[in-house]
């Protein structure tokens, strides 16, 4: 019965899906007399847990007062939780999709914060896979907090796989945006929460690579505009070494740009997006781990489409404005 | 707060879509004590109402018993319901994204029984749009049942429209099976699951449209064999009125099969689903209110596409088994 509201929690993090890169994506629910009162995900490394945004949530629901510090900043956050009124949470029975962790990182511990909250319950989908992190349930259970584990544990699994290549090599994402009828090439993003969440990915992942073709024809400039964030390192997959350095993506400040046909850096732990259409499909096939499709609400007559065959599956279906994000692998 | 629970009982709704007809779309959550007990939609007309059969699961979850009758039959599920201990429901709130029925027709009356079970809350996205309906929410008040009404009030509109659509003419859907990239007409329907819902569907509606080139062509049956059920009468949209009649379409027991170029069918309150590639698509184009399009996940070199220039809006997507069912309109 504890299945619905875990599974709101592991849709909140597919909404933060690579995001939240080298972290995993982890979503929290609490709910306290019949009312979802916090529903969080982890958004950014470095930034405040699921689980503590959620708590967030819920004391503003409770006190039906705002907070005024940065919720994002996990110290403030911490530190204004564990010195609210004894007991404050004691009714609240908490969803997470990860085991809290009980090491103390570039955030403090969010099992030891659970612990001084004594929340009534604390469901959790799945073990700290990383081989001597974990320890956060027994934290709990030796506070006296009931915990259940293993609900929806393959979802939270497969939520989690990103982060578990990313610890040995490089994660490969692939990315494409096309018509319902899958016509690509034409620009085909029609809403702005598309074209954002192209640019957040860009901003966190440690390369963008685009095939020596799409460079030449399509005159990119690959850049983060739309989040004013960093603009990637670029790895042109090709041949061919010399390119027109007037093209928009060289006048960008601050990013290296590679010419290459070595894909040497998909051995390292990393996070790669690339950028393409069938050519780059084509060449990159057998490196693929994931792809994400950027689906608008058009039919249309643009020839350009990309003929391969492949199995996928899908895992996950986003709303991005009046556009569809499907993750498939 | 609630918007969650009526997300659920909307999204349980929209996988009755259609197979509902001629009666609406409608779902509906129980809770109690922090749990969903019940999570039910309406599934076929003359069967029981999605708040009864939420009620039935929700008593199965309370008492850990199992009801031993057909809780499809509204009059035995209705009957056992107001016979349960007074106060059985008392500390449940139901959400439902249709005011309960106040009149008696094939079913008796959600909005009397309610009133005899006295929940502690009811909340209800939509008020009955149906002229003389309605008074469900009036009848729950007089009996001093705390009622709430217009939570997700859009998207509960939207689950409706077939329905309302039907009341005064042909609500048309477009059914289309394609790969993720678009590639149709290879029988691309990955998931048993997939295939049923299309019979289910086929089975309901009054009248599947299909091209005569298609008829010719794939010499399709256009049956039900899935469900067992009675396979629907067919139109075949074609200017040439004689058919190879060994196309196994024509073999079907208890169909009407016509051969028509004549439209006229749509200006009647029915269900129409049509069922074609770009032909059909383009000679239907101003008649279609919805598609739904299977997406199998599955890149594809099969170069039959459909393409035709049209601005489309994604309303919902449901997993079919490994497929994706995306309702377009």
């Amino acid at each position: 019965m504890t299945h619905h509201f875990m599974q709101l929690a592991i849709n909140k993090a597919w909404q933060y899906q690579g995001l939240t890169y080298p972290n995993p994506a982890v979503g929290a629910v609490i709910l306290y007399q019949d009312n979802i009162i916090g529903l969080q995900a982890h958004q950014k490394a470095g930034t405040s847990h699921a689980e503590v945004l959620a708590l967030v949530e819920a004391f503003e629901n409770i006190s039906e007062q705002k907070i005024e510090f940065d919720r994002f900043d996990s110290h403030k956050a911490h530190n204004f939780l564990q010195n609210l009124p004894k007991g404050f949470f004691a009714e609240c029975t908490i969803y997470i999709t990860l085991e809290p962790c009980s090491h103390v990182g570039k955030t403090p511990s969010c099992a030891s914060l659970l612990e001084i909250l004594k929340p009534k319950k604390v469901i959790i989908a799945l073990n700290d896979p990383i081989a001597g992190h974990g320890g956060g349930i027994q934290k709990l259970q030796r506070a006296n907090i009931q915990v259940e584990v293993g609900s929806l544990q393959k979802e939270a699994k497969e939520l989690l796989e990103p982060f578990l290549i990313w610890q040995k090599r490089a994660f490969v994402l692939f990315k494409l945006a096309q018509t319902s009828n899958g016509r690509i090439g034409g620009g085909y993003l029609s809403s702005q929460e598309s074209l954002t969440h192209v640019h957040q990915m860009r901003e966190v992942c440690d390369t963008l690579v685009i095939g020596g073709a799409t460079v030449r024809n399509d005159r990119p400039t690959l850049d983060c505009r739309f989040t004013k964030g960093k603009s990637p390192n670029i790895l042109i997959y090709s041949q061919q070494k010399s390119f027109d350095q007037e093209i928009p993506l060289f006048q960008i400040q601050n990013r290296e740009v590679e010419v290459s046909n070595n894909l040497d850096l998909l051995e390292k732990p990393s996070f790669i997006i690339i950028e393409g259409g069938e050519g780059m499909l084509k060449a990159m096939q057998t490196k693929i781990d994931w792809y994400l499709i950027y689906q608008t609400p058009k039919l249309s007559t643009n020839p350009l489409s990309y003929s391969i065959d492949k199995k996928l599956s899908f895992l996950h279906v986003d709303k991005k404005g009046i556009d569809r994000m499907i993750w498939s692998k």
